[in-house]
Order: C-alpha cells, then sequence, then structure tokens
C-alpha cells in the first residue's frame, strides 16, 4: 500500500508540475474566465468533440484600445495627432489662430476637453492625411518609438495587457488565425501591431481612408492618403469589415465597450462559441470607468449597463481586470 | 578518363531525372516565361541571394477572370445574374415588360449584346442584394455546381487554367501566401476560390457591395447585402484594395488587361520581381482577343496595344497561352 501510495503522489505531483509548466495562462488567476478560455481551446481543437472547429475556420477577434492595451486618459491615436500638430504647426501659421488647432497648440486642457467629434475629425484629417501610406507610416513609427505615457513613463507599446498577449499566443498555438478589429486607424495600428501583438498588417481590420492611387516624381505609382472616411470600424461597423475582409464569422471575439456590442452579436450569431469582454475595474493597477454604479463614466470605451445586461443574459464573460488578472503589464512582477 | 566520364554521365541523367521528377510547372512549356517563373522563386527563396524576401513579406496576386479561368464569352458571374434573373421572374411580373430583363427574359442576344454598363449594374442590383450574406452565398453554390460552360459542356469551375494552378501550388510550397484581387464579386468568388484555387475567403480581395446590419426573426444579427458599391475592385481600385486588405506590396502580380495595370504598376513600384500577364493568343484551343493585330479585340479583358508596350519597356512577363502553355485544362491530356 504504501508502494502504491508513493508512486500515487509521485504521479500526482508530476501532473500537477507539469499542468504548472504548460499554464498557458500564467498572468491570469484561477477562476471563471480562465476556465473558459482553457475550455473553449480544448473542445474547438478536438476532433471527437461536438464543438470542435475545422482549422480553417478558427478565426478570433480582438478589439484593441481598452481591449488589449490601454485607453485611457486618451487613446495613443490620438496622443499621436495632437503631437501632430504641433510638429506640423510650422507650415500652417494660421493655425494659431485657428480651432481647434489653437487650442492644441496653446495646450489649453480646458478647451481641448470639450473638443467634439467634429473637432477631432479635423485634426485628425489634419495630421492623418495629404501624404503617401509609405510616409505615414514612417512618420507613426517614429512617434511610436518615442512617446510615452505620462502615468507609467513608459512608451505605449509597453501597456499592452500581458494576459491579453497570452490568449493571442495560446489561440496560435492552438491554430487560430488572430485579428485585430480596431476602431482605431488601421494604418496607424498596422505599424507596430506584427511587433508588440504578433499581428501582421493583412490580420489587422480597422478604420480607413480613402486613398488616390497616382505617380510620384519618379513615375513610380504610390497611394496617398486622402480626407475622406472609407471604413467605420466600430460598432456595426465591425462585423461588416469581419466580412469584407475574411468572408466568414469569427469563433471567439475579445472586446471592452459598446463599441464591441455588434460584433460579439455576430460572432455568436456565426456560431461563436467564446465571446469575451473587459471590464475595467482596477483604478489602482490600471483604471476603472464601468458599468459598476458608483465608478466613474468616461465619454470613451464605454462598458454600459445595458451591455452588462446583454453579457450575462447571453453568456458572455466579462473579465474583471481586478479579480481575473494576476499581472496586467510585462513590466510587473 | 572512361570511369570519370561515367560518373559524369550518371552524375547528370541523376540531375535531369531530379529536375524532371520535380518539375513545379509541367503544363508550362520550356521558354522565358516558365524560367522566369523558377528564377523568382529561386532568389526570392535564398536567403544569401541579394533578391531575397522574407517570408512575411511574401504576398502574390492574381486577377482571376482570363488570368486563372476562362472568361469568354461572358464572366461567369453574368452569367450567374442572367439565370438569377429567370429564376426570380416570377416574383417581379413587371419585369416581362421592362428592360433590361425583358431582353433577358425573352432570350433577345440582339437586345442583350448591346447592354450598357447601366444595364448590367441593374442587373446585378437586382440579382445580388435584398438577402442576407449567407444567403447570396449558398444561391452562388447552388448555381455552380450545375451551369456549364456551352462550349466546352463542363462546369465553369473544370474551366481553370492548370499552369495557373500550377504555379499557385508552387508559390504557397514556398511560402508565398497567395491572394485574389478580382474586379468580379468577392463574395461571388468566395463560394468556390477554396475548393478550386486553394483561395480561402480571407484571401479574395474584390468588388463589394455594403451590407446592412440588422437582426432576423429570431434576434441574431445578419449582413443584408444591399446596391451600393463599396469597393470597385478593377484598375486603381487594385492597388489601393491591395493596401486596405493586407498593407504590403505584392512581390509577385498576375493579370491579363489594363483593369490589372495598376495592381502591376504598384507591385513593380513596392520592390516587386515579377509582373506576369496572360495573352490570350489561342483561339484553338481557348480564345483570342488581342492585342496582336488582327485579332478580335472584345470589350471586356481587352489587353490593348498600350499594355503591351508599357509590360515590354517594364520588364513584365507576357504570357502567350499558344506557346507557352503545354496544355491549358486538367481534363486535357
Amino acid at each position: 500500500m504504501r508502494h502504491r501510495l508513493a508512486i500515487l503522489t509521485v504521479f500526482l505531483s508530476t501532473m500537477v508540475a507539469v499542468a504548472s509548466a504548460q499554464d498557458p495562462l500564467p498572468s491570469w488567476n484561477d477562476g471563471a474566465a480562465k476556465q473558459a478560455i482553457i475550455h473553449f481551446v480544448q473542445v474547438t481543437t478536438d476532433s471527437r468533440n461536438p464543438k470542435f472547429v475545422p482549422p480553417e475556420k478558427r478565426i478570433a477577434t480582438f478589439d484593441q484600445d481598452g481591449t488589449t492595451w490601454v485607453e485611457k486618459p486618451f487613446y495613443a491615436q490620438l496622443q499621436f495627432a495632437l503631437a501632430r500638430v504641433v510638429e506640423l504647426a510650422p507650415r500652417h501659421p494660421e493655425w494659431k489662430t485657428t480651432q481647434p488647432f489653437q487650442a492644441v497648440l496653446s495646450g489649453d486642457k480646458a478647451a481641448m476637453a470639450k473638443f467634439t467629434m467634429k473637432d477631432l475629425e479635423t485634426i485628425l484629417v489634419a495630421t492623418h492625411t495629404g501624404m503617401t501610406a509609405d510616409q505615414f507610416s514612417a512618420v507613426a513609427k517614429a512617434w511610436l518609438a518615442n512617446a510615452k505615457h505620462k502615468r507609467w513613463d513608459r512608451p505605449y507599446t509597453d501597456l499592452v495587457y500581458e494576459p491579453m498577449l497570452e490568449v493571442m499566443r495560446y489561440l496560435r498555438a492552438n491554430g487560430y488565425r488572430v485579428y485585430f478589429v480596431t476602431g482605431g486607424g488601421q494604418a496607424f495600428v498596422r505599424t507596430y501591431a506584427e511587433k508588440v501583438y504578433g499581428v501582421p498588417p493583412e490580420r489587422v481590420i480597422g478604420s480607413a481612408l480613402e486613398t488616390q492611387y497616382t505617380y510620384d516624381e519618379r513615375g513610380d505609382s504610390v497611394l496617398v492618403r486622402v480626407p475622406k472616411l472609407l471604413l467605420n470600424d466600430d460598432k456595426q461597423g465591425k462585423p461588416q469589415n469581419i466580412y469584407l475582409f475574411t468572408g466568414r464569422h469569427p469563433t471567439a471575439a475579445f472586446g471592452n465597450s459598446s463599441g464591441d456590442r455588434e460584433m460579439l452579436e455576430y460572432t455568436q450569431a456565426g456560431g461563436g462559441q467564446l465571446m469575451m469582454l473587459i471590464l475595467h475595474d482596477d483604478a489602482q493597477r490600471e483604471y476603472a470607468y464601468g458599468p459598476a454604479k458608483g465608478l466613474p463614466q468616461s465619454k470613451i470605451g464605454t462598458f454600459p449597463q445595458s451591455l452588462y445586461e446583454e453579457a450575462v443574459a447571453k453568456g458572455w464573460i466579462v473579465v474583471s481586470m481586478k479579480n481575473d488578472w494576476r499581472r496586467i503589464f510585462a513590466f510587473e512582477k
């Protein structure tokens, strides 16, 4: 008996060691969210399971701002646009006396806090168009290499959520093609998504401007970014563009706000098996902005009560950053 | 000496045997076009070669109609649209007396030959919209399963060019991601591209209608096809959409008409190393429609003299179907 028990003990401790060594989600605390992800991968990749998904249909879509990296106090891309205003100002002396540029150039935070969508659009157009696709890419890369988030004094690309990077890696290791489906600018996100997240440009779906086909001074063809929105990749735009880009329904989808609602609905309607929403409820380690009563509600990246109720009713998983994530950033211990 | 010669002979004949056994393009006759393709693959996949292309940048784009399958006397998709008019006619009694439907329903070939682009658009809208994305896909699949090309009395999907299938396979075997970039309807081509060409839906770029996000009677989300063109994937639309979908320049591009000119220019401008045009000059085995003088010129899929001259000036390869292809279809001996 003692002999058998010893064998059993060795066997069990080996099991635990193996399981621990192979934990694909070490930054997640044990709980319903972590278990749901692991269960999802196990059943959809097991050909004997009724929930098996053939490899060619394994697509997972991720929102970016607020789902895989920090979106507060402002989107990184908005910070980029504001920095571009300052950079381009010498070429536009009229901006000193024209809104919304004047507010940006004079650092008038009170005025900037009141910017309307129209103001933001004016700034985006002025800073994101009138150059070739390659030129824009170079400018965005240069900004990202030097810009820092004030709260952490670190590059924005350090502020990605380690638990979500683990999910992306885990899905890819199991034959999933991981896409971004972001309300942010596709061309902006493409400049760093491959390096930071392992998501190549052709798997970044995002808001996009039209381009104009023309020729440069050497006669080589170039695409020039023009101030006309072609794809608005938010809300219903997300499923529309997932269909446009992939012709498929995702098997899993991850978001954090009402801008992701339709993507999750579309995923579920197509037989998707994992719909997940990140809830920002950790003011200490990151930010807290809803939906729970008493939490500050912000204009962007909101998670309204109605979304929470839909999630509960439809079996979507709500991830508490505070409780489900053991660590948020790779630079934490 | 005789011994050495014998070894050399064995060595050389082994080389020939190996080369022959491994010929990736058996449907191609030896010649400049075949050699250009093989050379392209060799240099771009050899990391010691200055023309090496890292795997993540290996993208090859193919036009479809006239480049990888027969486009005469009409595009398959147009035949599909005409068949749909007949099928839907009972629900539209007014079509019996309304053009362009009346011409289609009465089989008035003289009137149909005079159809304007506006007429074709009217037919496409009437037959391709007002249903969900999934419903359209099912209808297109059902038509393709039964429709036949009159000249060969075979399904359209049998009329793919075996030499081009070989090129696609050869490129994929060497790490290339093969895309379609078609003026045809993306949703139509996606219904068969994976089965027929090995090109999955997410690598089919094509002309696309807008969709509307809504809910069906069960409350499940659906996308409904609406009569508004979102992407016109022809001429300058091809590089624009390659950029939109992939964020990259192709390394190789294949076309057959002036609709592909900008795609080839954009490929070359981005450092692309193989730009290829299929010339339809084989009236006996397929069709002959230009650009050589004396060949009949058609309205669609034309290869004008100016394109031929640009190809020669820029080092693009023009493939003669008559001389470069040993066989055209898989069903030929």
